[in-house]
């Protein structure tokens, strides 16, 4: 068996979003696709240790943020690598709801779906949830995010709670010539090759050369936060 | 509500297979995910009404085998646009079998991912098989084949039973310049500006021009069951 076959799946990179009693959560994932197209259905996966998994049962409704190629990472660390029971996932973010009064992500958002679940199936750590779309909307023209993008691209690391994670935990990365630093709270990779242009730092900066107030772009750590690469 | 927001989400090109009573049959699939990863499970969606769906449920297992960019139409057309109750899909394939000995394709394959279906799921037209992986191979390096990549790059089609088929029925296509010949038969269209490379026929090769013993790359549909897109 060789789990890299695993890795040529394709996904996207969306924001799967719900609300339990008028508070609002959400968390990153590339485990959405559409099941039927009468009626429009989506499948979602979402670990059932993660507090979305609490608001999509008990609000009934998931909204998926379809995530533009540009969305940067710290969006993505928002939604990824925190944790809804410790902070407002939503704080700082610009965001509608929709029908459902699910929140949505307006901005590096191409489209939403917003689902009314119908069906849950317990599969191991995950609960795919099943929805009904009732509505959906185009907020702008542009290319998706893939998970291939991100992870190759962006450097984007992999909470160990996603359906994909086998990839990080039994294969590890790969080794490049550059000196590469790895964040200890999130798993993000820095590859001086690549900088942070998100946030300003130009491809061929070194790790060491870094301003000392630069953090993770995913998960905010600070930069004695971060490992040598072997 | 628009379902253009559909269309956003991504989806890679796989050929879902199955045996029964040492039969083979096998399908196009776009809507394969992996949903956890202790142990590593997959799901698919398939029709009710495709051959397929009773060979996995009756077979008890299904391979998935992961499209290659360079995959021909030819091959998608085999497996998407005929069916196994009237042709025997695997003629003339390239294939070995796995350990539960259901057939990979060998050909155009980055990797195979054999799966034991230990849930179903009844969700409309569809129904979502669910499997652990129990073997999993990777056969070449190469790029995989993505939906977007398939619909809009290799001008393909997409049957009427597929999950994301509202896609062809509610919008139709887009008007381009050049005219354009669709395949009555299968939806196949040809686009003069793409040509049909597989098969020897050039970018900006006008429809007409096409040899009389052309046919459609998809499903061998001859030249005359083409009528020209308006």
């Amino acid at each position: 068996m060789n789990f890299k076959a695993l890795y040529t799946i394709n996904y996207g990179m969306y924001i799967v979003s719900a609300q339990k009693d008028g508070r609002f959560n959400g968390q990153v994932s590339n485990t959405v696709f559409q099941i039927s197209s009468e009626p429009p259905t989506l499948a979602i996966s979402v670990n059932k240790q993660n507090l979305s998994h609490e608001f999509i049962r008990e609000g009934g409704y998931f909204v998926v943020s379809v995530l533009s190629k540009d969305a940067p990472l710290s969006l993505i660390g928002q939604f990824g690598f925190k944790s809804g029971r410790e902070a407002d996932k939503f704080a700082g973010i610009n965001y509608s709801t929709g029908q459902s009064g699910v929140p949505y992500i307006q901005d590096y958002t191409l489209a939403y779906l917003e689902a009314r679940v119908t069906k849950e199936v317990d599969v191991a750590t995950h609960t795919i949830f099943i929805g009904e779309v009732v509505n959906a909307e185009v907020l702008q023209e542009g290319t998706p995010m893939t998970y291939a993008y991100y992870r190759l691209v962006k450097g984007g690391a992999v909470p160990k709670t996603a359906p994909t994670c086998i990839e990080v935990l039994q294969e590890g990365t790969k080794v490049v010539k550059a000196a590469q630093y790895r964040c200890t709270v999130c798993g993000y990779l820095y590859d001086p090759e690549k900088g942070d242009p998100d946030n300003g730092i130009g491809p061929g900066t070194p790790f060491e050369d870094l301003p000392d107030d630069w953090t993770c772009p995913v998960c905010g750590a600070a930069k004695d936060a971060f490992e040598k690469e072997n």
